[in-house]
């Protein structure tokens, strides 16, 4: 199965722009992306990293690199419109392990779709030629249209990891409670801990 | 299996207050409660309401309530020392579905735990009879060093279902997203509808 996990690499992450300088998140960004391309290769397969400008550190020698400056809707349908099936996950999943790249994959829907938190599209796994992607606002039920539209079934996963992508602050929580990889390294190491006040946990960097 | 599901019957979910007043706060939390009796009920239990005051309207015949109006870690943790296995469920939890109650259940772990966002504890599953919660701060790793202090294994679900606790406004576009029962109703009915700007997917009111 053809693999492909898009990547910003021109000031990513800018919601998380309260808590990391640019240089910052560029770091972070890239600590998450290797963390995807590990998880995706430790599943067997060999991920292209559709990005949207070189990347200078070197991947794993399992991986490769497209690089397309287009946005990323119109960089992912060039790639679906090429081949079939495929399997696009997004880069900034660093809690999302190889198992779960079963439960999108190993099924008989033409369409398996992952939810981000918010209603984005973390993750998808599509075996209609026709399906084409459309990130733009509330892009899971989008997608579930766009699917209905061309004839295609659809199944959703129901996964906590695959639906925490890393966007926000409070997000980076979720990589302190449940990481256990580079990217958790990578947030303590720059001074991030929990803060435990009322209601949900955050961070607070020292 | 025994099932519990703690509810706040007195001036319930805080937090949503930024949209909706307290007698609104008051209907969804006891509609999104009747949600989680009648999962649970259709997973083939029969499950105890643990609530902080009488609740007046009727549950269905095969739930019954217990009135505790002791905080919510001193009441669950009575109920534990009286009897185990127990199947615990919060109340605010519109999206979980009898197939997720199989996951709690079905497993060889002493303690079967599902977290929230933000590292609360919204179900777990405990065969371990010492097991005892304490639902301050990060709940879920709290629960974790417990479980391990009394010898007792571990086994997280990974459910996007279930981590999906209705806390916040921003929590509400959840249920619009992915809610198929009377939650999603009574927030469309009030005129809630998403709103798709950037970023995730947030709710507006109409």
């Amino acid at each position: 199965m053809r693999s492909l996990i898009p990547f910003a690499a021109t000031e990513p992450k800018t919601r998380l722009a309260p808590v990391l300088d640019p240089d910052e998140r560029a770091a972070f960004a890239r600590v998450m992306l290797s963390s995807v391309v590990e998880t995706v290769i430790a599943a067997g397969l060999e991920p292209t990293v559709l990005t949207t400008a070189p990347i200078t550190e070197p991947l794993p020698a399992a991986a490769s690199t497209v690089v397309d400056d287009q946005p990323l809707t119109a960089a992912v349908n060039e790639q679906l419109a090429a081949d079939s099936p495929t399997l696009v996950v997004m880069a900034d999943l660093p809690l999302f392990r190889a198992a779960d790249i079963h439960d999108l994959v190993a099924t008989d829907a033409d369409l398996t779709i992952a939810p981000g938190l918010g209603g984005g599209t973390n993750a998808f796994c599509t075996r209609a030629p026709a399906f084409r992607v459309d990130y733009h606002g509330a892009s899971y039920l989008d997608h579930c249209e766009i699917a209905a539209d061309c004839g295609a079934t659809v199944e959703t996963v129901d996964s906590r990891r695959l639906a925490t992508d890393i966007d926000e602050p409070a997000d980076l929580a979720e990589v302190l409670i449940h990481g256990d990889g580079p990217a958790r390294e990578w947030l303590v190491d720059a001074g991030f801990e929990l803060d435990t006040g009322d209601g949900r946990v955050g961070v607070r960097r020292s």
